[in-house]
C-alpha cells in the first residue's frame, strides 16, 4: 500500500507549508473520504516551477530511448499501484470499477504509445538541405531542422478521466515524451487518485535517473492557478474542463508579458445527424445504440452526443419512439461531483422550461443522491435557430433532438453550430450528394468525423484528431488525443552550417537514430 | 504595360468607392509618385472577407495539382510583368534594382516550392489506422486523419520585402497553398508594386480556373486593419512588421468571440557570438563580413545582427579596430521610409546620448535625404545587463557590441535576452564545452543557430525555420518561411469509419495520390 499523505510534491520532495486543506469526497456515498489533502502556498508553486525550469535543460538532454523507458516504467509502476488505486479511484469519482480498470489500461498504452514514438523518431520532422558553397549568385548554405521541447508545462487534471486526463495522463504523457517537465494541477475531485499516480511518475523518473522537477503536482486554489499560467518559466498549458475556466487561462495567458499556448479543451455538443435513408435501413439499431452512447458513464464526456439532428419522415417517427423507450430503460448513474449534479438538474430545468422545447423522454427509475438522470428533449429548427442557449453544452446523459423540415433546414441547423470536437453522420451510401454536402459542412465545425457511428470512445493512435474549432478547443491545430499531441509541447529549431559533431543526432550525416528523414526533398532513411 | 488604378481589388473586381486617397512617394527623390490609391471602405473591406469566404468551399475542392498550376502561373505572371514591376518597386522602395530583381527570384521560387509540395502531397501528413471490428472489449475503429485548410487569411504586405514578403509572398503563397482564400492588406509604402502583383495573381486566378474571391488586396487604414482582424470570416492572420502593430493584431484576435491564430513576426536583434577562438584565427574575415551583414540593405532586415558578444582578448581588440575600418568606408544608403529613416536617427540620437554607450565607429560618407548611417556602438555587459532598452531591435544599419569579461559573463548576457529569429556562433570547434553551452542556451532562445555565418540571407528551403520564442515571433512553433510554413493555415481533420469512396483522395485505400502516409505506425507509400 502506498501512503496517501494529502502532500504537494515538488519534484523528489513532499511539502505541506499550509494549514489550509480540504478533503476528498465520495460522490456515491455522498460524504468525505477520511484525511486531509493540503492546499499549496505561493513559495510551493514557485519552487516546483523554479524547479521544473532548472530540471529542463538536463531532461531534454536525456536519450530519446531513454525518455521512452521512463514513460513505460510510470505505466508499470501504474499497474503496480494495483487494487489500491482502482479502490480510491472509484470511491473518489463515483464511475464504476470496469470503467477505471478500462481507463486505466487505456492510460499505460498512452504512456506505451508515447514511448512507440519516441524509438521511432519520425516525429521530430528532421529535415535536411544540404549546402551548395558554389551557388551563384549567394552560396546555399546547409540548413537541418528538428523539433524540440518547448519548456516548461502546466498540466491540468480533468474530473471526467480520472486516470486516462489527469495526472499521468493524455497532457502529461505528451509532454514528457516531447522533453518537457510537467507541473500537475490536482485536480480536488480525486487527490487521493492524483497523489497516487504521482508517487508512481516520481517512481519511475528516480528509476530511469530523470532530474529532480521533471514532474511535480500541486494542490492549487483559484488564485494559485493564475499565478501557475502567468508564471515565466511555465512555457505551455494543457487543460480539459468548462468553457469558463478555459477561458480564463487563455486569457491569463494572453495577458502574460511573453504570451504561451493554451490547449484547452472546453466544450462540445457533438451533432449527430440521422438521415431517413440510415433510418429506414436501422432506426430501431441507431435508437439503441444512441440511447447508449449519450448516456454512458453519466454522459460525463467532452465528446458525449449532445445534439441530434432529424428530418420529418415516417422513419424518423419510428426511430424517435424507440429511442424514447431505451431511454426509458436506462438507469440513472452517479455523477462525479454534487457540484456537476447540481449544475445538471440546473439546465435540465431551464431546459424543461423553455416553452419551444418538448421533453421526449426520461429513465423510468428515480434517480438518488448525486445520479443524474438520462432525459432527451426535442425542439424545432426554427426555435433552435432563434435561441442560441439551445446550442449550449450541458455536462450529463442528455440530448436534444433537433426537428428539421428537410436537409436544407438540416444544413441551415448545423451551419449556426460553433465549432465541434465531432459530427456524426448516418445515411445510406446511395445519399450521395447529401453526404458530399455534409462533409463539406462538418469538415470546417468538428475536428473528426464518424460515418455511421458515435462519437463517445476516442481511439488512442496515430490518426486520432481530438481537437475541433472554438470552442470545443482553443486550438483547432492540435488534438489532445494520439501521437500527434506531442507537437502541443515542441517548436521546431534548424541548424545552419552546423559541424557534424555539434549537431543533435537526429540531424547528423551519418543518421545514428536510423530516422526517416527529409533530405533534398526525399523522404529517406539513408544517411547522408 | 499594366495600369496602376489606385482601386481596392475585391477578387476579380476593382472598387473605388471612397474620396480618401493617398499617394505613394519614392524614398530616393524625396517626392510623391504622380497617381493616387483609395482606401477602402468598410463596405469594400466586407464585400472582399465574404466573397473570400464563399469562395473557401470552391477553392478547397480544387486538386492539389491545380493549386500547384495556380501558384506556378502566379510565377509566370510576375515576371510577364517584366521591367515595369522593377521600376515601380525601385522607385517606391528606394532599393536597388539588383536587389529588387533578386527579390523577384526569390518571390517567384517560394510559389514554385509550395507548388512542389503540393504536387509531393507528403505535407498533408496523411495517417491512417484501420480498424479491428473483433477487437474486445470494444471493436477498434477505422481512423484517417490529414490537413484540411483553416480558412480565408487576412495576409499584411512588409515594407521590408516589397515583393517577397507582401502581395504574393511567403504569407499569401502558403495561405494559398494551403488552400485557404486571401486578403491583402497592401502596404502604403509600395501601393504601386502590390496594384501590379495583385493583377499577377488575378490574372493566374483566372486563367486556372479559381473562384472570384481566391485573392483581394485592399488599402486599408489603421481602424480597416482591426476591422480585418477582428472579422468573424477570417480564421488568421500572418503579418510581418513592429512589435508594437504585432502586438495589436495579437490582442484584437484575442479578444475577439472566436479567437484565431496570429503569426506575427516582430522584433530581434540576432545575437552574433564572437569566441575569442574564432577572432584569432579569422578576425579581419569576421570584420569585413560582418560589417557587410548588418549594412545590407541599410540594415533593414528582421535577421540583421544587432547583437555582438564578444570577451575581452587581444583578438578582440584586433576585431574591433578592423571592423570600425569597414564601417567607415561603408556609404549610407536609402532607407524604405521617410518614417523609418526618420526613427532610425531618433533611436540612434538616444543610444549616443546613453552614458554607457560608446561610439565605435560610423561611415565617413555624408547621409542625403532619407539615407541611413552606418554605425556600431559598443557597451559593457553590466551596463547591457541593467539597462533593458538596450536590447531593443533598432531597424536599420546599426549594431551594438556587448563587450563580455568572460564567457561566464557572455551566457549571462545571452541568458538575459528576450525571444530572437537567430543567434550566430562564431567558434574554434576545439571549444567544445562553450560551443555546447552556447548551443543549449540558444536553442531555447532562437529558431535558427548559426555556426560560423551570418543571419541574413534566409534560404527558402523545407529545412528552414524563421520563427522564434516571442517577441521575435508571436508563435514560435510556425515559420514563415520555407515550406513549413504551409501549416500555420491549416488544421488536422479525422475521418472514422467512412467508406472509402466518401474519404478524401489523400486518404482512400488504393492511395491515388501516391502519397507517403502513415499506415498502422508505419511510413509507406503503398496502397492498403
Amino acid at each position: 500500500m502506498t501512503d496517501i499523505t494529502g502532500a504537494n510534491y515538488i519534484g523528489f520532495s513532499k511539502s505541506k507549508l499550509s494549514d489550509r486543506n480540504f478533503q476528498s469526497f465520495s460522490p456515491k456515498d455522498n460524504k468525505d473520504i477520511p484525511g486531509w489533502f493540503y492546499w499549496a502556498t505561493e513559495d510551493e508553486l514557485d519552487k516546483a516551477v523554479l524547479l521544473a525550469d532548472r530540471s529542463f535543460r538536463a531532461f531534454q538532454k536525456v536519450s530519446y530511448q531513454q525518455r521512452a523507458l521512463f514513460l513505460e516504467t510510470i505505466a508499470e509502476e501504474i499497474m503496480a499501484l494495483s487494487d489500491q488505486l482502482l479502490e480510491v479511484c472509484v470511491s473518489e469519482s463515483g464511475l464504476p470499477v470496469a470503467r477505471i480498470t478500462g481507463e486505466r489500461a487505456r492510460t499505460c498504452n498512452q504512456l506505451r504509445l508515447f514511448a512507440r514514438l519516441l524509438r521511432d523518431g519520425w516525429w521530430l520532422d528532421a529535415r535536411i538541405d544540404t549546402g551548395i558553397p558554389e551557388r551563384l549568385p549567394a552560396p546555399k548554405p546547409d540548413i537541418r531542422r528538428m523539433f524540440v521541447p518547448i519548456g516548461p508545462v502546466a498540466v491540468f487534471g480533468a474530473s471526467n478521466f480520472p486516470l486516462a486526463f489527469s495526472t499521468a495522463g493524455g497532457d502529461t504523457a505528451s509532454a514528457l515524451a516531447a522533453g518537457c517537465p510537467v507541473i500537475l494541477k490536482i485536480h480536488p475531485a480525486h487527490p487521493g487518485t492524483s497523489e497516487l499516480v504521482a508517487t508512481a511518475i516520481l517512481k519511475a523518473a528516480k528509476r530511469t535517473g530523470m532530474p529532480d522537477g521533471v514532474f511535480s503536482a500541486l494542490h492549487l486554489d483559484n488564485e494559485k492557478v493564475i499565478r501557475l499560467v502567468s508564471h515565466p518559466a511555465v512555457r505551455a498549458v494543457g487543460f480539459t474542463g468548462s468553457r469558463k475556466v478555459g477561458l480564463l487561462l487563455c486569457n491569463a495567458a494572453a495577458a502574460r508579458k511573453e504570451p504561451i499556448p493554451v490547449y484547452a479543451e472546453m466544450s462540445s455538443v457533438n451533432p449527430v445527424i440521422l438521415l431517413e435513408s440510415a433510418l429506414q435501413e436501422n432506426y430501431a439499431k441507431i435508437a439503441r445504440e444512441l440511447a447508449a452512447a449519450f448516456t454512458l458513464g453519466a454522459g460525463q464526456f467532452c465528446t458525449n452526443p449532445g445534439l441530434i439532428l432529424v428530418t420529418e419522415s415516417t422513419a424518423t417517427d419510428l426511430f424517435l419512439e424507440e429511442f424514447a423507450k431505451q431511454i426509458a430503460k436506462i438507469p440513472p448513474a452517479n455523477m462525479l461531483t454534487c457540484g456537476i449534479q447540481q449544475v445538471y438538474d440546473e439546465k435540465i430545468k431551464g431546459l424543461s422550461e423553455n416553452p419551444a422545447v418538448v421533453l421526449l423522454a426520461k429513465t423510468e427509475t428515480e434517480a438518488k443522491g448525486n445520479e443524474g438522470k438520462p432525459v432527451a428533449y426535442s425542439v424545432d429548427a426554427n426555435d433552435f435557430l432563434k435561441d442560441k442557449s439551445l446550442s449550449a453544452e450541458i455536462f450529463g446523459p442528455q440530448t436534444l433532438i433537433v426537428k428539421c423540415a428537410d436537409t436544407n433546414d438540416l444544413f441551415e441547423v448545423l451551419e449556426s453550430l460553433e465549432g465541434q470536437l465531432t459530427a456524426s453522420l448516418h445515411a445510406a451510401e446511395q445519399d450521395v450528394e447529401i453526404i458530399e454536402k455534409l462533409i463539406t459542412i462538418t469538415t470546417q465545425k468538428a475536428g473528426r468525423i464518424i460515418f455511421g457511428g458515435y462519437p463517445t470512445g476516442v481511439e488512442v493512435c496515430d490518426a486520432m484528431q481530438h481537437g475541433g474549432p472554438f470552442p470545443s478547443t482553443s486550438d483547432s491545430r492540435s488534438t489532445s488525443v494520439g501521437s500527434a499531441a506531442i507537437y502541443r509541447f515542441a517548436r521546431p529549431v534548424a541548424y545552419q552550417d552546423f559541424p557534424d559533431q555539434f549537431l543533435p543526432e537526429a540531424l547528423q550525416n551519418k543518421n545514428p537514430l536510423a530516422l526517416l528523414r527529409l533530405v533534398n526533398g526525399s523522404w529517406t532513411n539513408e544517411q547522408l
